[in-house]
């Protein structure tokens, strides 16, 4: 007999790990939906020639290809395949595999903007929660099929969609009750402004590499890499001085003003970053919102803004990041397309959400009023109830079999449920419901009425 | 360039399509949560040695299988792929295959049960909404990707289950609009009696396949199949006089008492459905419940009742099906597990719902307020009153960019917003908002108050 288990780096859903993922998962979109994103999906399988080549040499050798199951034997004559079924006894040998599974969204949704792209109304606003699967090494927190999250603005250079994007990163995170994250804000045109600065003879994404990992090297670890590349202390040293970082204000951005001098291309960031500022005046931010201009985040991509979002001692990295492109759609042959989108780690904030109980009280158990009974008749009778009850929006269970009453109140406690209704022969005849409180133990009859505002409090 | 498409057998669902799709989804989810029965999610990833040889031979041919990323090389030696490459230039040799994808939602169920036995509080409801894949041919109505949503009750043989799903069938499909439709029910034990009474010599497997295309082939094209198995005319008119439908109601079951005599086998089915029907008393079926005893749907794997929803005059066949099973997780070890399930067919429901335009009307375009301006001043105005509106749990789009003021109302629109906001100099100075009928084109001034209380009627 085969012990059947899930295949590795992959997760069953229970429902109690389903209750919790839904809650992060709308407390999200629900706020998505208020900022007029509108809901996408795509398909798991894609085109595997649309895949290739769009994630690198390392997403390459990641991706999930699917086997064709037309037999190689109508390509290759029947000799031939002889001889490979004789070297691979008992394999099934695939014709070319035309598709894989979707390794994010970003993609899918270029070919969605592309292929549709006299249907959508610009600027376009969605979000897409989904699941992605990448034939990664699995450990803990890296899984093989895991949610992402993302929303995107589409077809509009304006920062307003960053002053929107903003908001919400905001509204998600408190209302998710991680009020002490962080949200790194920088503009790829800072980091060209420090290359520019500094007077560097190196492209500018060979230095954020090293500038990215000041987080887990520290300036100590940062300063060694940065000599390597040729650069002196002093040089190192102002570099230091110039991204030290400042909060998302007018006073923030006078400071980076003064520091960048009149470099042009930090008045080009200053100038973006002052219209989101003004976008945002009046938003009282729960969250604190920094500019981190160490922030790179796969710069060859992101061609103004970079987000990333962090909870400070939990453990764990960025749980959002984003950034605007100018070119989403370029390679599929729409050009000159700009958009801004994030992306939310749903695996990474469920771990820290359990990790710190943030969970809310009613997502533990099963909600439902359990109905018990003593025989035949009272069955009966508990189902008439249980329909006055679910007309009124209530959850419940009639417990279904013959048991003795204890039973039936421990499958009601197992279960979660906070109240068990008992149906007797005075209940039939009064048409009062008896009501147990499982967490109290006490023990009260109720008209109907009463029992649903109860039940519904 | 390559021109990008989403496979064949796949769909991009749009906004638009989302919003529909969730409305069918979230109407019946929501009836399976008012039954108590929890959410449960399963990996699209399965184990390859899991799927196999579950769903017969040709479900065999139609599973997904992926492709291993180990190279067969370090298995074979190099002389052997090298062999292999000649023969197969270019192409890329696997591994033994070790995953598919999930093909169903009952085996990746039944597997969870087994896995977790030790932690499921039994009896066990869950429903399970997600997409499954097979390599199918594509064609109208038929995908490689689709979505099941299935309900079942699991380690209870109480007829209380049976009843709750007919009342879910029933709510579901009235909420959806479908009052028409008909749930067909059957018993197992009903067609193994008529096997009994007309004494037939084969197995009850062979004739209910027969007796299962009356739908199609009616009583002429079954008679004849009939013929062919050995029946005489007087025994197939017997035949089509004993599975004539009667109503789920005590007449009908006495019809049917009548009917069969005293025959053991249909005394026993007549018992069980007399049981459904007492826990049904008092409750008002908006949809048709019917005994027809002609249903058996995959009656090797059905042990109990047997259900079938379809929607006449649709031109679509069945919409849903389930019934109970008394062996759901023995092929894993777990004997003696008995359930009852169902599993609605969204797609086809929804092509029901397409043709019969029965969608509501909220559902056609995004339902966001749409904030207009006339400059940067009024722009960041917007944000202001956006702000105020979303803090009411208002839908809300400013409109990103500077543009004349009709090419802004053009937008809302045609994203389907209802009403329209614009700012202006006065706006910002009075407070009031200038509100737009997108419909009527009719405009007025309003306080924020009145404006929140129109957007939120």
């Amino acid at each position: 007999m085969q012990k059947p288990s899930n295949p590795q780096g992959t997760r069953d859903f229970s429902p109690r790990v389903m209750r919790r993922r839904n809650y992060i998962l709308s407390t999200i979109q629900t706020i998505f939906e208020k900022y007029g994103f509108e809901p996408l999906e795509t398909p798991a399988l894609e085109n595997l020639s649309l895949l290739t080549g769009k994630y690198g040499d390392e997403g390459d050798k990641l991706l999930y290809k699917i086997r064709s199951n037309k037999e190689i034997v109508n390509e290759i004559g029947q000799t031939e395949a002889n001889t490979i079924k004789e070297l691979l006894p008992n394999r099934w040998i695939p014709g070319k595999s035309k598709l894989g599974l979707r390794y994010d969204l970003t993609v899918p949704f270029a070919r969605f903007v592309v292929q549709h792209r006299n249907d959508i109304v610009f600027p376009f606003r969605r979000f897409q929660i989904q699941p992605v699967w990448r034939a990664d090494r699995p450990q803990k927190g890296r899984f093989r099929e895991f949610t992402q999250c993302d929303a995107d603005c589409i077809g509009s250079n304006s920062l307003l969609h960053e002053a929107d994007l903003i908001q919400i990163y905001d509204e998600a995170l408190c209302n998710l009750g991680l009020q002490r994250a962080i949200l790194r804000i920088n503009h790829r045109k800072f980091l060209e402004a420090i290359v520019d600065e500094l007077k560097l003879d190196f492209p500018v994404a060979r230095f954020t590499t090293t500038l990215d990992k000041l987080d887990k090297i520290g300036e100590e670890g940062v300063t060694k890499e940065l000599k390597a590349l040729g650069l002196d202390d002093n040089t190192c040293l102002s570099l230091f001085r110039m991204i030290e970082s400042v909060s998302l204000t007018k006073e923030g951005l006078s400071e980076l003003e003064a520091r960048f001098n009149q470099n042009e291309l930090a008045k080009m960031a200053i100038a973006d970053l002052g219209e989101i500022v003004a976008y945002l005046d009046g938003h009282d931010a729960g969250i604190n919102l920094v500019l981190d201009l160490s922030l790179a985040r796969g710069l060859d991509y992101y061609t103004g803004s970079i987000f990333e979002a962090v909870v400070p001692d939990s453990g764990i990295g960025s749980i959002s990041g984003g950034g605007r492109y100018d070119d989403l759609t370029g390679v599929f042959g729409l050009k000159d397309v700009s958009g801004v989108g994030i992306s939310f780690g749903v695996d990474r904030i469920y771990e820290i959400l359990d990790a710190e109980e943030l969970w809310p009280n009613d997502l533990s158990g099963n909600q439902s009023v359990v109905i018990c009974h003593f025989d035949d008749k009272s069955r009966i009778h508990a189902n008439k109830v249980a329909r006055k009850l679910r007309a009124n929006n209530i959850s419940v269970i009639v417990y279904p079999d013959q048991k003795r009453i204890n039973k039936q109140f421990d499958f009601a406690n197992k279960t979660g449920a906070k109240y068990a209704v008992v149906i007797g022969d005075d209940e039939i005849e009064s048409g009062d419901l008896s009501v147990k409180d499982l967490k109290s133990g006490s023990q009260d009859t109720l008209s109907l009425d009463k029992a649903v505002a109860l039940f519904q409090s």
